[in-house]
């Protein structure tokens, strides 16, 4: 009888194998749709092809396209496929580096004399269907330093003779499919017909190793899919998400402005941007008040000392500014609140009645990143951040995560966003986390428990908790599917170790507090970014920067339309006429144009009538209304946040 | 028959005198009142002794006690009776200087091996009167730098002889009252009897000529009154602003605190004091979007070339922080918003239709302030201005001015604070002045019109106006009658030049816009400072950052007390419940400690009848109120933003 291995499942279920199993034979096991389906296996935190054996004992996951590390097999073998497909056009062709990326994957190539443009790319995508109709498998081989080396030098390839010198010998392999071979530490799908689909997306120039003094290859960038409908929708989803792309919406909608003179990743907040903001933060804050959050307002520079204490200076110093000085001391733009936080704390001595403390504030920070990657409001060098620390005993730590869980689920749902939560717990490796192994593991309990408690749809990740404590992510669905991280709450065993915050017990005696980090929104400009691509600039009424614009068709209504402005004021309505001496279709163009949910038309009629012919922005006229009830429907719009109906 | 000169009153008058006419003379010739109370004259804006002969037309001003002028003369005069009174009780005593200062006057004197002590200061100051009583006339006396040198080497005086050193033959005077004389460039009261009441208020040590390698000397602090009952106020206004004094009720009421491992002048504002700062920012907020103003938000950081541009780099830098290196270019804490709300305006071609544009913004800039100047809220490193920059046309002006005026006063009368207007104008000196002269005068005339439509008592000084343009000043008194210049209207013809901000006119020509600077407030941290010493920390209920505590008298009224709490919350009011299982007398205590304005004791009489017995702050029981009529009390309190009753 052959020696037996136990493979545990994600769902922990443990099941005996025979040694030398391969991941296909698992999944088949299961079910032969999930062995259809299966992409590659995670065996011990290793991604490997299916067809290699398992010979110990092992935690495993199969990877399908539903995965991250599904795609990420998925994309890689479809950049060796773009390879061979490229080989077979240009013979000539030398090949660089061809890794998966976020969306899709790339390959570098150093085409020789031919000028590759975009108009060539069509002739590849077919080329590439093709090979992949061929259902070629990826032949694994191991193969020595020098016969690798020689390989290549054969074939005049220096980009991969390069890549090679700087492998150790014994850890290298080469994949092949049909008549291309690779350089490749894998692991592959495990034929090429699962990809049915393919776009090549784009041509750009790359230098070889990032590195401008090196030879330009061109990059061809290209996304592949198991089935053509998931192409044609990624497609649409992508021609949508450029309409929606906050760059261009922020500036016809006056939301912000990049100025080069103010500085490079410094976005100012022009009116409209500036109400909207001002509004979310105050659905926030009153929402905090209410759930016994305290505000404070912090400087936005702190002594050094506070970064040394914390450890986040010098060792973040790369995404810091340089500190000031002053006098005889140093100050540093403040990468985070934090510290200031901490120091509120330990401002009085706390007692045990006083925690819950839960701290907040929009605190802006500044943190620096690279010129080439500023983009719009999504990534800049100061961001204003919602931020709060949670203070509290161990014993509290349970309710004041489901206290931060409920208050994020809250706020997501207010904007109609689905959420996906990731509880990132520690892996094996202790080195990694600071605190007490005790604290960490009483936590993620907990943190379970809650999730548990309250019905939630997560997944565990193990080993992607912070140094400091366990953290739940919230991952958030957008109106054309787009994933994006955003809230994050963080359980914190270091800084109350680091910056010696204590209080009473009940025992009179003195204790650390946990302390919870957490900001559902991240950030007022990332935030922002995002919730202007959903809602593709038509914010609900409660949200829009302006809310009704009343629209007198002749000079005759502009009094009647001006007491509807008054009227509109007094509960708070955000309102602007247009009393320009303009043809009424004009007047509805602009204010289409600006996106104002609400334009009211006043014409002689409505005047007499005390009405409002109401139109609404992407519907057209709704139909006459007495001016009360109007008044109540979007008093009610708005106190109840209602969403856009599409 | 002599010569005649032209002498001009402030009120624009002129008149003629003799040439060689005195000060007095002019006094005398409008009333003997006024001769009795002038103290000195300002002629051409130089302050002389009232004695002395005025040989040319000028411009002048009789300055009585009721001017800062009139007042510095007195109190210099006092110092220099101060020190005869010490020369007669220590004739070893050695003067270095005396000047006038904001409140009194102080000497600094080197008593040799005396040591002198607070117990000294009665003494002094009975010798004080004395002397004062002889009613002695200050005698002007020039001298030449010789017989001064050795007058004073003869007395042995090294610091009078080290300031003589340093004084050019031809302008050095003595001045001798008594048996007194002083090296002194005046001028002085007419006869030491004006004064007639003295305090003497503390002692120091002061390094000769701030210098501390030099000697130390004895700092001896006073003020002096023209009325005994002047001093009693003033003391009383003394022991009234220290238990006022915001530092210590700061603190208390948990309204702000600093921490060095923070920095030093960088309030963190606690929740109580971020609750009364948001409640101020939305007051202002509120009111400004209702005037239409528009608010932008900014970063707090700018690129250096903003304030080379501006001519605030490098001619400013004592009070800036150093530049911050981030790639090929250099940063600055932001000193000012101006800068960034120009760049905002050129960020897109505006025409006249656009204007006015208000752009305001609560930002927070960094200024460098030396460690010994810091204090409380009142001098920091990082302050939030309530700031505003108008663009309009020239001839939006004047009603600019107007609203901009109507808002400062609309805002200074919410709190019952009475303003002083100054305008501050330009003088003759043109270099101190940039712009063009036309738009001045018209401004200046602008500026004047609107106060006298307003009907606003001010006063107008003379080259107290900008360089960038003539303002406006508002100086408030608050409750114990002391006086803060805050709120600022500043007219601005430079900086639409350097900022090269343009606006097409109705004539399709590029016209330059001019900028009004505003701040009602000036400072959050500045002016609740002064809001705490103002209402000595009973704020009014809307500002208050707690409104009312519920207190239940016992365990079981505790569900009653809730449901009160809930109804408050619901109308917006900021409630807490101490439902501590106390003694109703302790929870009373401790909620009066707090400045709760509004306590409302629930017992079991109140749940049966739904009623509340209500304790007013300061004022106690005020009686039994059905719950909802103290709602809408509360509620209309709030709303109307009534003042306290005392």
């Amino acid at each position: 009888m052959s020696e037996s291995i136990s493979i545990t499942l994600p769902d922990g279920s443990v099941r005996s194998f025979n040694k030398g199993i391969t991941g296909l034979q698992i999944a088949e096991s299961i079910s032969s749709g999930l062995a259809r389906a299966t992409l590659s296996i995670t065996v011990n935190g290793e991604i490997i092809d299916l067809d290699r054996s398992i010979n110990e004992d092992a935690s495993i996951t199969l990877n399908t396209w539903d995965s991250e590390d599904g795609k990420y097999t998925f994309w890689h073998s479809s950049a060796h496929i773009l390879a061979e497909a490229v080989q077979e056009l240009y013979p000539q062709a030398k090949f660089g580096i061809g890794p998966p990326i976020e969306n899709g994957f790339y390959y570098d190539i150093d085409f020789g004399d031919d000028a590759i443009t975009a108009a060539d790319l069509t002739k590849i995508e077919q080329k590439f269907l093709e090979l992949a109709r061929h259902k070629n498998s990826f032949e694994r081989q191991e193969i020595s330093k020098s016969q690798a080396l020689s390989h290549y030098k054969e074939k005049g390839n220096e980009y991969k003779v390069d890549l090679i010198e700087g492998l150790e010998d014994g850890s290298i392999t080469f994949y092949t499919q049909g008549n291309f071979t690779d350089l490749c530490r894998g692991p592959h799908v495990p034929s090429t017909g699962v990809i049915k689909a393919v776009k090549l997306t784009s041509i750009a120039g790359a230098y070889w190793r990032g590195d401008n003094e090196s030879k330009q290859l061109t990059r061809i960038y290209g996304i592949s899919f198991p089935k053509q409908k998931m192409l044609t929708e990624y497609l649409e989803m992508v021609e949508e998400a450029k309409k929606r792309d906050h760059r261009k919406l922020g500036k016809e909608l006056g939301i912000y402005m990049i100025d080069k003179m103010v500085g490079s990743g410094l976005p100012i907040w022009l009116p409209k941007g500036a109400r909207l903001r001002r509004t979310l933060e105050s659905f926030l804050r009153d929402e905090q008040f209410e759930r016994g959050y305290k505000e404070v307002i912090t400087p936005h520079i702190g002594n050094i000392e506070l970064y040394k204490t914390s450890g986040h200076y010098p060792y973040y110093s790369d995404s810091q500014y340089d500190p000031i000085q002053v006098d005889d001391e140093e100050y540093m733009l403040k990468p985070m609140n934090c510290p200031h936080h901490h120091r509120v704390y330990s401002n009085k001595m706390r007692s045990y009645r006083d925690l819950p403390l839960r701290l907040a504030e929009f605190g802006t920070v500044y943190r620096y990143e690279q010129s080439g990657e500023l983009s719009g409001l999504s990534r800049v060098r100061g961001f204003t951040q919602d931020d709060a620390h949670i203070y509290c005993t161990h014993n509290q730590l349970k309710q004041e995560i489901k206290h931060t869980i409920n208050l994020t689920n809250f706020v997501f749902d207010t904007f109609g966003m689905p959420v996906d939560i990731r509880l990132s717990f520690r892996d094996d490796n202790a080195e990694k986390y600071g605190g007490e192994m005790e604290y960490w593991n009483r936590a993620q309990t907990e943190i379970q428990e809650v999730a548990d408690e309250m019905k939630l749809d997560y997944t565990i990740a193990l080993g992607e908790a912070s140094f400091y404590g366990p953290k739940i992510d919230f991952i958030i669905r957008d109106a054309i599917g787009r994933k994006w991280q955003l809230g994050t709450v963080q359980v914190d065993y270091v800084m109350p170790e680091r910056f010696d915050l204590t209080y009473i017990g009940s025992d009179n005696d003195k204790h650390r507090p946990v302390i919870i980090h957490r900001a559902p929104f991240g950030s007022m400009e990332r935030f922002t970014s995002i919730l202007i691509e959903h809602f593709a600039g038509n914010f609900p009424v409660w949200l829009s920067p302006l809310q009704v614009k009343v629209l007198p068709i002749s000079d005759d209504q502009n009094e009647y339309a001006k007491t509807c402005v008054q009227a509109l004021k007094e509960i708070g309505v955000r309102v602007e006429i247009d009393d320009r001496s303009e043809q009424i279709g004009a007047k509805i163009r602009d204010a289409e144009t600006s996106k104002v949910p609400y334009m009211l038309i006043t014409g002689a009629k409505e005047q007499e009538n005390n009405t409002v012919s109401v139109r609404r922005h992407r519907k057209g006229d709704i139909g006459t209304f007495t001016f009360s009830d109007f008044l109540s429907t979007i008093k009610n719009e708005i106190e109840t946040k209602q969403l856009p109906e599409d």
